[in-house]
């Protein structure tokens, strides 16, 4: 008994010792875990108190899976299709019709222009309370159209390692992301552990409705704010009045963000996912129809920045472990000796 | 030494069961105190989680002092003079030449366009580190022209109790005041314990520019969210995706932001702060040029509000003492018997 206690001992301590399990060793878990090293070393030249130790995550394609589209434009063509028996008039006007039958020509071609229309006619209109509850009841339903998973289970496993990771020492984690704050909020903390307020995104305007004596909070059809791109860095500032001393993205979107936290004075980290794993998840980058990458790419070693490859770098991608490859090719040892 | 070790944890112990030393026992204690006891017992019908106890606070008026004119106003116009070097066409041109010559009357006729003109000219055009630094000089040695005080020595000793008060019973504490959030956050920590990301105010628009190679966020001379009125609730919740549990406020700016706080499901708390304290503060309400408590004061027993008075609810109103009473005048005992 004594050699058992002893030796789940040693087992716990060598766990709790090794951080990021379902990251690879490498450069790019060596570039985390250095730097968290030397931040939160209080003797050290690098250390930054923990309430300045500011973490942003960008969500589409650096915490959740992004292709074959949007898991918003999802969201919002999923809406368009339930609300359909209310505006018949749909059925013949675009982008609405093209939506509804689903013609992803008609629906591409349409443009931004589109894109604007079907956003806002499923994501305006009503209070805050109710739309939260409409995203909340989609996200616990609706599947990913390849993994036939929950989208809320398409997040990156080692990404909720570092996550957690940094809390433990003492960082506050964001995110920042292009996608609309409201349809985040509502599940932030339940799959990622980040609060609502700990979250950044695009915004439509709001107003506030006293509405036969109940006071609310009225979504409109209108976009106040984009957090993409040059947007990041003004979005973060507005919310927090810190700049990040670390920042993760994956795509061009997230340039300005990474320039900004990584060129301040003191040590910082820029790092970007990069999407080169179409076995376990999916290849693109600088032809990406989004999420592209291409810029970050050229300018990651003149920046600093460290490019983490989802194939080399992931032990695992997702929490949950893929279905068995078919017969023959894999390259796994058999359950029996795992 | 043993009696005497007892006397001193007496002592200790009935200090720190008594919350709140600034206030009179009376209602509006009580009303705290009651407040924070049942939303804190986790036994009770009333339980708040603590995630969910946010707690907003108006700033100019409710926790520190807004007469005679606008602390931030005092700020812009001595910038108006501090820049007038650089800019001699403002000898001759309004509203700089009022402002310049300390001329209120044409500075008043200027109305809301003078004001964003004189607000522009000091707060925008310069990036976001320079401004702090210009508003943390600024308040560390500008004086209030009755008080010849700081205005960080014009802060309420009751809202400093409650505010620590309120963290140490689990709540978040919030500014969210209409003066600008870039003029507040660089001393709001310092002075309320309020770090930069629990401050929300009104903005200018912020622009990401590179200058030189330089990443940076430039502020720009336009108004892009006034946190008054409606604006206050709208603020609140894009802040922070939730509503909160307790309102303190002192004006009809503050009405909508009790409203909505005080209108939700379960138990929450709203007060007003009423200046009608002219010796030891200022005496306003209705006829108030600016902090008018109007519709406030008519609506706060029917919403159930509660109204602070601060010449009967505190025992003393700032953090230092008042300078003694002209002799005869007192009505405190001598010092020697304090």
């Amino acid at each position: 008994m004594r050699i058992l206690f002893l030796l789940l001992s040693l087992l716990a301590g060598s766990v709790a010792a090794e951080p990021l399990p379902s990251w690879h060793a490498g450069p790019a878990k060596s570039a985390i875990t250095e730097f968290v090293a030397a931040v939160t070393d209080p003797d050290g030249a690098d250390f930054v108190p923990a309430a300045e130790r500011i973490a942003v995550f960008d969500n589409d394609g650096t915490l959740w899976v992004e292709q074959p589209i949007y898991t918003q434009l999802a969201f919002a063509l999923d809406r368009i299709q339930a609300l359909a028996a209310e505006h018949p008039e749909w059925r013949e006007q675009q982008p609405f019709k093209a939506a509804l039958q689903g013609d992803k020509e008609t629906l591409a071609k349409s443009g931004n222009e589109g894109l604007m229309q079907l956003l806002m006619a499923s994501h305006a209109g009503m209070r805050t309370a109710e739309f939260a509850t409409i995203a909340e009841d989609w996200i616990e339903t609706a599947r990913h159209p390849r993994f036939e998973r929950l989208y809320t289970e398409l997040v990156y496993q080692p990404q909720l390692e570092l996550l957690e990771y940094l809390r433990e020492n003492g960082f506050t984690t964001y995110i920042v992301s292009g996608g609309g704050v409201a349809f985040m909020r509502p599940w932030t903390e339940r799959v990622y552990g980040i609060p609502p307020e700990q979250v950044v995104g695009s915004e439509i305007a709001l107003e506030y409705q006293v509405q036969d004596g109940v006071p609310g909070i009225v979504r409109q059809p209108e976009i106040a704010f984009i957090d993409d791109k040059a947007g990041k860095p003004v979005g973060i500032w507005r919310r927090l009045g810190r700049r990040p001393i670390l920042a993760f993205g994956n795509s061009d979107g997230d340039y300005q963000m990474l320039e900004w936290t990584t060129a301040a004075e003191g040590r910082r980290l820029g790092l970007l996912v990069h999407h080169d794993d179409g076995e376990r998840e999916y290849a693109y980058d600088r032809e990406g129809h989004i999420g592209r990458l291409d810029k970050g790419l050229d300018d990651a070693a003149a920046k600093g920045w460290t490019v983490v490859s989802m194939q080399r770098d992931w032990r695992q991608v997702f929490p949950w472990s893929p279905a068995p490859p078919p017969t023959g090719s894999s390259t796994q040892p058999p359950r029996s000796q795992q």
